[in-house]
Order: structure tokens, then C-alpha cells, then sequence
């Protein structure tokens, strides 16, 4: 690493329109971090819709029709969001009754959305059935039988997939490909619950099956897993066709495109990574003489993930001594945990830059921590930075579009930061920052 | 493991007023939970007043004056708490600008409030000195002199205590003694760091030094790591004594106290902690020839864990194969991760119990899940519980009384659960449950 690196913004970590000046001041959209971190305060998360709304029109080109492209909304929701995926005319993946509830009130048409979770109640079934929404993916047998009695109580049809559980799991670059039939979503493939599952809603008579799901796992980068979670999962729709005469029309291939956080990562190029899974569920189709399904995917990461910066500023600065040979430079920023779990939860690495400057001092082991009162409470566990950051300084984290806000808390009472998009110069307040007050409203 | 077992709520782990009655119905402190569940919806958390109230008050009797106990407020803070904490005459601590502001605003006697913070801003100590705090633990030099700065500029003197890293980490029954130099918070002892901002803070015009904090980690069940950060800190009260003339009068040994979350886990017992505790510092000083200093404890989780069962509904409930021989059942509820992100994010185990009948099932390998769409989202990892729980069912995790409301999230847009304080037969709602309006309160 040279001074360069820490300078620079790693195209395929940044979002798209982000840029820096001669003068080191880092802008996204045209609208420089320094001045929105005035205005709004920090911590502060930064969305650049166009990268948003270009990311869906990747993956919809790649395969080939938006409504093939279900955004996971479990990675990051907000009307404005629920707003952009519908003009952008892809579909909706919701995990939870409220999720649904949002989109609904946000506009999204039903029949584009689909419904996940594991443990659906009959209320959460039937607004779903009310809505008529687009698939109901159903995950157990209780599951399935209630949800095929609510639609008859409101004397309707509900089309549904059911999630098979595969037996791969791709996570990261490590593959499983024989056991994790050990986790709680959907009916497994290998002891024939899912078939079984199959026939009984083929039986239902008011459940409308039009296809199979799977999900292999999170943060893929490569085709392996995809390829052999479609073999299996074929193999089933030819069993589907021989034994019960059903061809089933659709495929949901499910998420877990991996997605760069730090410049020495590198995600699948989306176009390549559709080109191979079409490939080969055509092929296999093909192979197995059945017709072939529409593929369905669920990026949530893969698109809100890189779109988004989380801006600090810098408190307290320390160096310790961790060796008898070795310091490490402690960096602490006005947040941490509570608007970002993912390092203490999954061990994610983050990078980040000082954006309000040029930085050239000595590059030396750092750390960045938050303010929370915990010794895990990291952002940034390793790095070589420069040693001149100083207190004051701006730093923003890159890649913090998914699964950050969505999982935060309010540990330390520590406020939501507020979230804005940026787009052509211009500065539109999306969520804005909690208060005390906010804190206390709950309070009776 | 048998039937007794899993009817049987074992009282170091549950709230001191819970009880099962013959129809197998679990009250705690004469209200019946499926009664609050009928009033107040699952998933809800359930505080018992009097248990905490009491276990403020061991604490106090433990270590000779309700003062010398600081209430963790990291753990759980509500206005409801403070004013129990402040009622029970013990101290607070707070570790964030936050935690200070909503402890004032509930009328909590500044003058018993300590503050850490390994990254105060410069407004948060403004407001320490403003109102007077009882301390202020320096975690950096630059705070020291930032603190210092402020001070003058109001005209006050600011009591603080420097926070000492020790060299010591005890976690659950680990002692790391000699390294843990490498995490964010305080001087170390060992490289002369901690000497000098002593020195610093000594000279410093409007700061008062009245004595040392360490804090050597949590969920600790022995006495050792205790004891040998006494030796280590008392050693600098030595040469403090010895080079700067000067004798401390307090001694903050910080919090870490383990608690029960599992039947077979056992906590130290309070008294039998701090007699060792007490007797330990008044012989070393002794020894060294130099003033007893008053000890300070700050336990957060020994005084509101053990308070508050978390209750949930029963929803999926699926068997499945997870090898050639054995399966597994899982139990899905009506919360999880959102609620309670501590298995997650440490690995920490939680039990529970049906609470609205007898079980009589044959005992089966089994895991609680929650309805998050996340394969880790799990409440009690691995138990054998009778395979008689079924849907409608209500299930309650006791000992969630600290770190689960205080890190809770809206993943999956779930609300945050509501939470009811019972006393003598009477259920005071202390905090209402989040709704979807409230999701939707921050968007612009």
C-alpha cells in the first residue's frame, strides 16, 4: 500500500459517482462530503441514487426482464427505496409482515411482490392473499395447509413456490455441497419433504404452484455453488414432470451475489455471473427434456450494497503499544456498532477513507473503533493508514448500503443516523436523524 | 435431563417472584403470562420490579452504601429504571452523551452519575461539567485536556478518575493476565501511559484526580482476574503515593459480574464477590502502606439480567434430518435476532420454558429459532426439550433483562417488543410496543 491507495477510491468499493478533487475533497453525485456533513450532521449515510437505479438496471438487463429481478428489501427499505425498485420496474422480495406492510403503503404492486419468512402468521398469509400478491414462497407443511385455508375463507388462489432446501451452501469462497440441511428454511430435497411438499400444494386447490426456490447462501463469488443448487433443484422439476405430469414455469434462484467491501475483494461481474446461471438452467432443461423455467434472482446487497457511504468524523485518536515491538494506532469515530453490527456480528471487513483531504503522513497499523462502551465496537480492525488522521478529520466507510441501517440499534442510546440521497448536485433528506425525544417516545 | 427439568424454572436463572402453579400456568409476580401475552402481545419482555430492586439492594449491603454501586446503564436504561436505581440510593454509570441526557431528564442526582466514553465530544463533557457529574473517567489524553479546557472555560472543577488498562482480561472463565493491550479504552498500566495522564490530570487547573478505574472485561464467574488488576492498580496507587505525594481516595473496580443464563451456569454469589473483593484491596493496601481506597463497582447485567424473561408465541414448528441418524426439531417463534442479538453476536446461550402448560413429550434434540430472514437467527442453539411444543404455544427465554432491549434493532422491520414492569400483582406497561407508524416516523 502507498499513499496513492489511501487517496484514492477504489472504483469497484465506491459508489459510482463518487469522485475526488485535486483538493482531496471526496463528493458523491456532485455534492462534496464535507458540506453534507455540515448540513446533516455525522454519523451520516449517503445513498447515490443513480448508482441505486443503475444497479437495477444491470441485473435487469442481465436477465434479461426487471420483474425477473426480486430486490431483497431485508438489506435496506425505505419508501423512497420501495419507490425507486418499482420505477425501475423490478420486483419486491419482503421476509416479514411489515416489510409487506411498507411496500403496500409505498405503492409497490402486489402482484410483483413476493413474500419469505419462515414463521408467516395467518394475519401475515392473509394480507397476503388480500393483496393477492405476486408468490407466497412457502417454507413448512403447517405453513402450507394454512395458507391454503385462508385462501379459501377469502375465496381466492394464491400462487406459491416452494423454498427447497438443496443441501449446498456456497458461502464466501468455501462451499458445502453434501450437508447444512441443518438450518430452518424450506423443505429438503435430499429426504423427500420437498417433493412431498410439492404434490400436497400441486393438491391444494387453492394454492397456484408455479415454482421451485432455492437459496444457497450469502456473499458468493463464484458459480460453483449456483451450478450444483440447479442440478439438484432441476432434477426435481423432471420428477415433478414424470410423476405428477406438472411442469412447473418459473425457478427462483434466490440471492447471495457477493459484493466488494475492501479494493482487494472483487465481485462476479453480474452479467457474466446471469449469462452462466441462464446457461446452465437452459441446459439442464434441455438435458433432462423438460421445459425450461423463467429464472427469478433476489440481489439485496448486490444492489443497495455499494450505492452507500457512512461518513464520520473522528474523535479520539490513541496509539498503543501492542507488543514489545509494535504500536497500533486507534482511530475513533462518532458511531460503530449501532449503525454498523456487521464486523462484530460477522467478522465483515470494512475499509475507509478521509475524505475531507488529502492524507500523507507515515502509513502505520490503525484501527478504527466506534463510540460504543465495548471492546468489539470496530469498524476498520486492520489496516495501514496514514498516521496523520486527526480528530476532526471525515471518514467515510464504503459498501454500507446493505445490512447496515437495517440492522441497527440504538445500543448506548445512541441515535439512527440520518440517511440522504444524492443525485445530480443535489441533496434529498431520505431518513432523517433521531433525537432523544425519538428515543423516549415509547416511554408510557 | 428429564420432564421436571424442562417444567421446572430454576431459580438462579428466572426472575426471583416466578412461579408455576399446578395447571402449569407461570406467573411472575402473581401475574400470569399468558395473561400478558393476551393483554399485551408477544413478543414482550417482562421486568420484575421487586427482583431488581432487590438485587440493588445486595449490591449495596455487598459493598457497604447503595452509592458505591453504579448501575451499568449500557445494560438497559428507561426513565422507569433510573428513578428505581436513583429510589434504591445507588449511583448510574452512563457511556454515552445519551444515556447522560435521558438520566437527567429523569430527575437522576448528577452528582451520582459517572461518565465513560472512550470518545466524548466536546459539547458531551460541556455538559458534564455543566451539570456536575460525580465523575468523569478519562479514557485519553486528549480528552484529559479537552476536559480541562471545558471546565475552565465554565469556571467549575471536574472530579475524574482515569481509566487504567490493566494488562488483565478475564472473560467467563478465561484470564488473559498478561496481554490485552490491544483494545481501545484507557492508559495502560504497563508502558507508563497510565502514570502520566495521573501526572497530567494532577496538575491539570480544573480537574480533580480522585482515583483510578479499571474494568477487566465480562460475564466473569472467579475471583482471580479481580484480584490480580487489584494488585496491578494498587501498585500504581504506590508509586502515585510514593512520586506525587498524592493518595487517591476511590478505587473503581468496573463491572463484569457473570450472571446464570443456563441452569448449569452459576454465578458467584454477590456477598461472598465482595467481601474477596473488599478484603483483597484493604490487605494490598496494607501491605503497600498506603490509605484503603473506597471501592466503586459498576454492575449492569447482575442487577438487571436476571430481572426480565423474554415471552414469545409459537409459530412453524418443523423436525428435521440432519444426518443419516439424528434430526432435530425446530422451534420457530414470533421474535428473535431483533430482540435478542446476543446468541449472533456472541455465542451466548439462552434456555426457556413453555409457560402457559405442563410439556410431557418425549425429550428430543431441538432449537428455538426466531422469523428473521437469517439462517443464524437463533434464540437457544442446542436443548433437549420435550416434542409436545407446538404452534400456540407460549415459550419464554428468562435472564434477558440486559443487552437484549439495549441492542435491539428493527431488522426486518420488526417493532420493538413492548415491555412491562410486574409488581405485586399488578403489570405496569414501561414501554409500549414500536408499530409500524413508528418504522415510518424518521422517513421526510
Amino acid at each position: 500500500m502507498n499513499h496513492q491507495d489511501f487517496n484514492g477510491l477504489p472504483a469497484h468499493v465506491w459508489p459510482r459517482n463518487a469522485a475526488r478533487d485535486a483538493s482531496g475533497v471526496v463528493s458523491i453525485a456532485g455534492l462534496a462530503l464535507p458540506d453534507l456533513a455540515a448540513e446533516f450532521g455525522t454519523p451520516l449515510m449517503i445513498i447515490d441514487e443513480d448508482d441505486f437505479r443503475s444497479r437495477c438496471r444491470d441485473m435487469a438487463e442481465a436477465y434479461g426482464a426487471p420483474r425477473r429481478v426480486h430486490y431483497a428489501s431485508k438489506a435496506f427499505l425505505t419508501s423512497t427505496i420501495a419507490r425507486w425498485v418499482n420505477e425501475e420496474g423490478l420486483s419486491l422480495d419482503v421476509a416479514s409482515f411489515n416489510e409487506l406492510t411498507i411496500a403496500l403503503r409505498a405503492g409497490f404492486p402486489a402482484e410483483r411482490i413476493t413474500v419469505h419468512g419462515n414463521n408467516k402468521s395467518r394475519e401475515f398469509l392473509r394480507s397476503c392473499v388480500t393483496h393477492q400478491v405476486g408468490h407466497v414462497v412457502l417454507d413448512n407443511s403447517g405453513e402450507l395447509d394454512l395458507l391454503n385455508e385462508v385462501a379459501r375463507e377469502l375465496g381466492k388462489t394464491q400462487r406459491v413456490m416452494v423454498r427447497v432446501k438443496p443441501g449446498v451452501e456456497a458461502h464466501t469462497n468455501e462451499l458445502i455441497a453434501t450437508a447444512h440441511e441443518d438450518q430452518k428454511f424450506g423443505f429438503s430435497l435430499a429426504d423427500g419433504a420437498a417433493f412431498a411438499a410439492v404434490q400436497a400444494a400441486v393438491e391444494a386447490e387453492n394454492l397456484e404452484l408455479v415454482g421451485l426456490h432455492v437459496h444457497i447462501g450469502s456473499q458468493i463469488f463464484d458459480m460453483p455453488g449456483f451450478q450444483l443448487a440447479s442440478q439438484r433443484v432441476l432434477g426435481l422439476y423432471e420428477r415433478i414432470h414424470t410423476e405428477l405430469g406438472v411442469d412447473l414455469p418459473e425457478l427462483d434462484l434466490g440471492g447471495g451475489y457477493g459484493i466488494a467491501y475492501t479494493a482487494d475483494q472483487r465481485a462476479l461481474d453480474v452479467k457474466t455471473l446471469a449469462h452462466g446461471m441462464l446457461r446452465e438452467v437452459e441446459d439442464l432443461a434441455k438435458e433432462l427434456d423438460i421445459p425450461v423455467p423463467e429464472v427469478f434472482v433476489e440481489p439485496g446487497r448486490a444492489i443497495a450494497g455499494p450505492t452507500t457511504v457512512t461518513l464520520y468524523t473522528v474523535g479520539a485518536v490513541k496509539t498503543i503499544k501492542i507488543s514489545e515491538t509494535a504500536t497500533r494506532r486507534y482511530i475513533a469515530v462518532d458511531g460503530g456498532m449501532s449503525d454498523n453490527i456487521r464486523p462484530a456480528l460477522y467478522e465483515a471487513e470494512y475499509d475507509g477513507r478521509v475524505v475531507n483531504r488529502l492524507c500523507d503522513g507515515e502509513y502505520v497499523d490503525s484501527r478504527v473503533v466506534g463510540a460504543h462502551c465495548e471492546s468489539g465496537d470496530i469498524l476498520v480492525n486492520e489496516a495501514e493508514y496514514p498516521d496523520d488522521i486527526t480528530p476532526g478529520d471525515l471518514f467515510a466507510t464504503p459498501a454500507t448500503g446493505a445490512y447496515c441501517y437495517a440492522m441497527s440499534s440504538n445500543y448506548n442510546m445512541f441515535t439512527k443516523p440520518a440517511v440522504v440521497s444524492v443525485k445530480d448536485g443535489k441533496a434529498t433528506l431520505m431518513l432523517r436523524r433521531e433525537t432523544v425525544d425519538d428515543l423516549l417516545r415509547l416511554e408510557v
